[in-house]
């Protein structure tokens, strides 16, 4: 599918160290589009700096490919212990880097939040994410990747879109980065990428 | 400098989240040249995602420059707690994928053995490591910069020659690489960046 009709095209992942989710909406006007969605399986890939080079190579080929004009990480800030933390905040800066290279903005996103978000409750569990992305989204459940991090990987660019799309609603922006040029007076808080 | 006159080039990394110190080495015969050395300071950049970019940059600017054969890192293991943890996982990570990207092979080094190695004392204080370090490269320590990051950065990329290197001597092998290509027999553990 080529993303260039699309107005906005956000990019969703979930990155881990066993496996990663991905997703990439298409937005145009008020139609959402999923445009493609699926996770790798990282516990095949033995050495830590193949899963890595993984990871890097398949971010890489996804932007590339659909052109996305932001990323959005699912990206919990606690975990069982610093070994774990270490090796997840690799998986994330290794992915990070990806959009680095190309200049995209990253927007990080808590589990909790994109729950919350996407389904208005965050204690949700993955099933109900997966149940409620397919309804907004229009896609059948049984035709999705049976991995349940690749819809978490859309849902958080669903939560992205609701979020940062919040403000530009009727202002006419074509994107969130156009509604910040136009409208630098309503930005009151902390922006994406922005040093302050 | 033009680093193509050596026959093996290491690149040293200390990534940290205020600051990341770099050095590469240059390796002719038996002959050690600190080609540069230096710090960044991430201290100043504000935002996050700034400071990964700034390190994605910087590395990638150091490798395009200077073209490493491999890139060595020191790479605490243990941290205060989660939160420095991840974002020390992140910082590495950014630094990982500058070198994934153009496959050059990683070796990690905790900051112990880069010392003991170095100095032969695993307990040496950053100054002693420094001070080795000017020893061995005939480097001018009043000339060097005065963080100390820097220095640590060289000591990583020298353990890496010194360690990668015991097993070549002798052998005629241009650099690791080709001494694995010819002498697959004595390969006996993990290689770096090798599936097994």
């Amino acid at each position: 599918m080529d993303t260039r009709e699309f107005e906005r095209v956000i990019m969703g992942i979930d990155p881990g160290t066993n496996v990663m989710g991905y997703g990439v909406l298409g937005i145009k006007g008020r139609k959402l589009t999923p445009v493609i969605l699926g996770a790798i399986e990282l516990n095949k890939v033995g050495d830590h700096y193949l899963r890595l080079a993984r990871i890097y190579e398949r971010v890489t080929g996804i932007i590339d490919q659909y052109l996305p004009d932001e990323l959005a990480i699912e990206a919990p800030f606690y975990g069982k212990n610093v070994q774990s933390m270490l090796k997840l905040g690799r998986a994330q800066g290794v992915a990070m880097a990806a959009a680095l290279a190309r200049q995209i903005p990253i927007a990080e996103y808590a589990p909790l939040k994109v729950k919350q978000v996407v389904t208005g409750n965050g204690g949700a569990s993955k099933e109900q994410v997966a149940n409620m992305l397919c309804y907004i989204l229009k896609m059948e459940r049984d035709k999705l990747p049976s991995l349940l991090d690749a819809t978490d990987a859309m849902a958080v660019a669903l939560a992205h879109y609701y979020e940062s799309g919040k403000p530009t609603a009727g202002t006419g922006a074509k994107n969130w980065a156009q509604f910040i040029k136009q409208h630098p007076d309503r930005i009151v808080g902390k922006t994406i990428n922005n040093k302050q």
